[in-house]
């Protein structure tokens, strides 16, 4: 018989004090339905009545499986309970569990709060009280406990007493400023169990501010917590609270946890992990963190030789789950470390196929490590790679060629006697045994200039003969730069990811100490991508 | 008497496995150098052979107070370590210290070596006794150790004592995978410990696949290891080695390890580690992470309104630790007292006196943060912000005016038809009342084309009167480029970072959608900055 672990999920509350997030009040509802279905057992939606969006999200709270939670804090001094007006809005949320926070350290009861040490206590067993008395689930978040604890061990029980003898379901210890290490909260926790507190309605928030905030959520648990508190993708204020998306894995698939414990989130829903956390990022307009455990885009990704030429034998060589668990993917990316076998994969993957020992592989290891040290990479610029592989296997079909360009940026004052740009290319092509001039100028929609690179875009598209109505849904959605080391000169290397309408998404690359012609040399590839792969029967 | 903890750093060897990583041997003498400042025990520089760049690196690797390591692996089988190429190029290296990587999981010797187990601790004992009868320092990297250890304790341990009786002065205890929890870590390596092998010459190196590998080395070092592998910023395989970014602080800051140990990194050389995280981002053009632990931007913002009053009343109310001890910095809203004394004090670090409560103070604020909305970013160009300020307090000189410019980039076939580019720039000035235009093109020396923005930095510098023969001593070191996001449109920002011969560097910003346009206001900013500086009496 399992022990059940109850998960409680902050992020629409303290996630929300991450440095530029703010959330809607549907984005709110759309994370809760997320949340709800990776099942957590706890949804604290926000705190009712401290700013307008929570408020709104409460007003119209989605139906989920998950205890959907309020947060506020203790009453104030000098007032009862019933007469408190932020307290109030707080249960006007209706919701059935509250999460109350109070103070059990005797410096910030002192400093912060300004009251005396009996007065507290008072204060948040009135509190607590109010809640059980009006029929809630009572939620008790001891602010600052393990510090408290360290100044003041016995005011600090005493306070967790308090809210315990009040009725409170959870009394969470919080590592509110993130500093205590894995064997103090160990240590804390198991003490705290010592003194009469239940485990079993102990819960542990922690924070990210040593790195460590995953690692004490467990060390609590190890000690006997049977609640943890965390955020989606580690949000939260300064850096971030406990990572679910990192726990819940740990907590399903490694011992002694997952033959201990019982969570609400199945096998099933755990392989629904990554989407969930890339979800969140699209909603936060954030690019994704590679490096993340579990669900980072790197988290299987496999670059030294040695591991990549092990994980073609066995993939357990170099991988401590497997990667479909969690809903991610293995990547063997090409590069400079990389060998023959693990080529092979990548050939294939890019539809391919090559035989073991054929002389090409060779030829195109040769030629990726040749243009490496000039600064290409072919990590992420797999459309780039597939064409480099095909011309050195023969297997490039004759397209269209480039024959010269020339693009302008021009700035000077317009009419107005304002400052403007405007940029125009020129691009010559042969394509059918015909040549072809296109103009383009860099102008959106809206009259702003938006570059010479547009301007090339543009004009390079604008009459390839039979290929220009293919590239009618191909759309340019990312591009980036950075200036590498080619041989002994820095040169530019740009990198373009390209989707069109039938769901494909690919990345090329150029290099040059031009910006301009590396950005010219990654669209090129990009066009030539898309029309292989609409050219195929 | 504290005890003595070594800090090895793989930056330059496990952190280059990062996807998307590939440093220069410029790049890795940089970073090395700031290692050594640092003052970490061991820099391990690459692997001699594997690559060019590594062995470039090494055959000019540079003076450090650190010992610098070569990387390599055992003999392989079947071949006497005297005639193994592979370890002959790491021997060449001629490194003090050398660390050879070698089995000591049994799955792994039969499945990825396919020798026999016996046969594998030949190859390892022999590999070790090379070294230390070539009078070098030998580290051997039990790969796979605790899978090995949890798999076949008895063979692991043979393992290490192998390479222990062999001479290895460090036996590191590596979890590549990256799987194994804190706990398990803390345990083994106390078994290993009761086993025999003495705690002062055992190391640690984790992988955070399950974002423990800080807590991991911890436990290592809590059990009795006494050397600690890791990389700046994290950076490694999949999702990274063990972060000495976080790692640092906690052994100098934390309890027990501030008094428990000593280590090779002082006090001052800790106030340094925000800005040698930041550099090492500055390298790799990536985007700090916010949210890392002690260095990230975030690591001391106070974004909930109840913390960041009581911040203003105690800092220790919601800081585990002070920000300045790390070279980071205090965040809190601009519009408040604080945002005006942080303010202040970059004014004063510009060399501008301005006065508690001057109005151009609360201006100021304002323009940087519309133009920071816009997508500039004034944390690294300072330049940058202080023309930005003398402008609001009306103390920037008349210098000069643009009055427009136009660059053309072509590209085209020379007369051996070969697809060659040029670029040329006209810029037409007004400087002492006279207007002035300049054209130059981006041929360098060697006829190799630099690009759009070399050829209109010199056409803007060619002919400014008076100011021309100041810039004669100035150059644009680096150049980089990100795209951001600028209200709702992406934009490109360009940051440009500028030497002279007096030995100042300074960095200046330039946003706009067209790249030229971006870089071109960069470039005006760092040629303002140079003629103030210049001009000063």
């Amino acid at each position: 018989m399992k022990e059940r672990l109850s998960l409680y999920d902050t992020t629409l509350r303290d996630g929300q004090q991450t440095q530029g997030v703010q959330f809607s009040s549907d984005e709110k509802r759309e994370i809760a339905a997320a949340l709800d279905a990776l099942g957590v057992d706890y949804i604290e939606g926000g705190w009712p009545g401290a700013n307008p969006t929570d408020s709104a999200f409460f007003d119209n709270a989605p139906k989920t499986r998950a205890r959907m939670t309020a947060f506020g804090m203790t009453k104030r001094p000098g007032m009862s309970a019933d007469n408190d007006d932020v307290l109030a809005a707080v249960m006007n949320a209706g919701t059935q569990s509250v999460c109350l926070v109070g103070k059990t350290h005797d410096f910030h009861v002192q400093t912060a709060l300004g009251i005396d040490l009996e007065e507290n206590i008072g204060l948040l067993s009135d509190s607590i009280r109010h809640l059980t008395a009006k029929g809630r689930e009572a939620i008790f978040d001891a602010e600052h406990f393990f510090d408290g604890y360290k100044a003041n061990p016995a005011y600090a029980l005493r306070c967790l007493k308090a809210a315990h003898d009040a009725g409170a379901r959870w009394i969470v210890l919080c590592d509110t400023n993130g500093g205590t290490l894995p064997h103090e909260v160990g240590h804390i926790t198991g003490e705290v169990i010592a003194a009469g507190l239940p485990g079993d309605h102990l819960g542990i928030h922690t924070h990210n501010d040593t790195e460590n905030a995953v690692a004490c959520a467990l060390a609590a648990v190890d000690a006997g917590a049977r609640q943890i508190q965390g955020t989606l993708n580690g949000l939260g204020e300064r850096c971030g609270n406990a990572n679910l998306t990192a726990l819940i894995p740990i907590l399903l698939l490694k011992e002694p946890y997952a033959s201990r414990f019982e969570t609400g989130v199945t096998m099933a829903a755990l392989a629904g992990l990554t989407r969930t956390s890339r979800m969140l990022d699209e909603i936060l307009n954030r690019v994704p963190h590679k490096q993340a455990g579990f669900v980072g885009s790197s988290a299987f990704a496999h670059k030294a030789g040695l591991h990549a030429s092990a994980i073609a034998k066995d993939p357990t060589t170099y991988e401590h789950i497997d990667p479909a668990l969690v809903g991610n993917a293995r990547v063997v990316p090409m590069s400079n470390q990389a060998g023959q076998s693990n080529l092979r994969k990548r050939l294939v993957e890019a539809g391919l196929q090559v035989d073991k020992g054929d002389p090409a592989l060779g030829l195109i290891l040769d030629e990726v490590k040749a243009r490496e040290t000039e600064g290409y990479s072919y990590d992420t610029a797999q459309a780039s790679f597939e064409l480099l592989a095909r011309a050195a296997l023969g297997r490039m079909p004759d397209l269209f060629e480039v024959k010269r360009y020339r693009v302008t940026v021009e700035r000077r004052k317009n009419k107005y006697n304002k400052m403007v740009s405007l940029s125009e290319a020129v691009v010559v092509v042969k394509v059918d045994g015909e040549k072809r001039l296109s103009v383009s100028e860099s102008m959106d929609e809206t009259g702003s200039d938006r570059g010479p690179v547009n301007a090339l875009s543009k004009a390079l598209s604008k009459d390839l003969g039979q290929y220009s109505a293919m590239l009618e849904d191909m759309r340019l959605v990312d591009f980036k730069v950075r200036i590498t080391q080619g041989g002994t000169e820095a040169v530019t290397r740009v990198i373009i990811d390209s989707e069109d309408g039938q769901g494909h998404r690919w990345s090329t690359v150029g290099v040059s100490a031009n910006i301009v012609d590396a950005s010219f040399e990654a669209l090129l590839d990009a066009i030539r991508w898309k029309l292989i792969r609409d050219l195929k029967p």
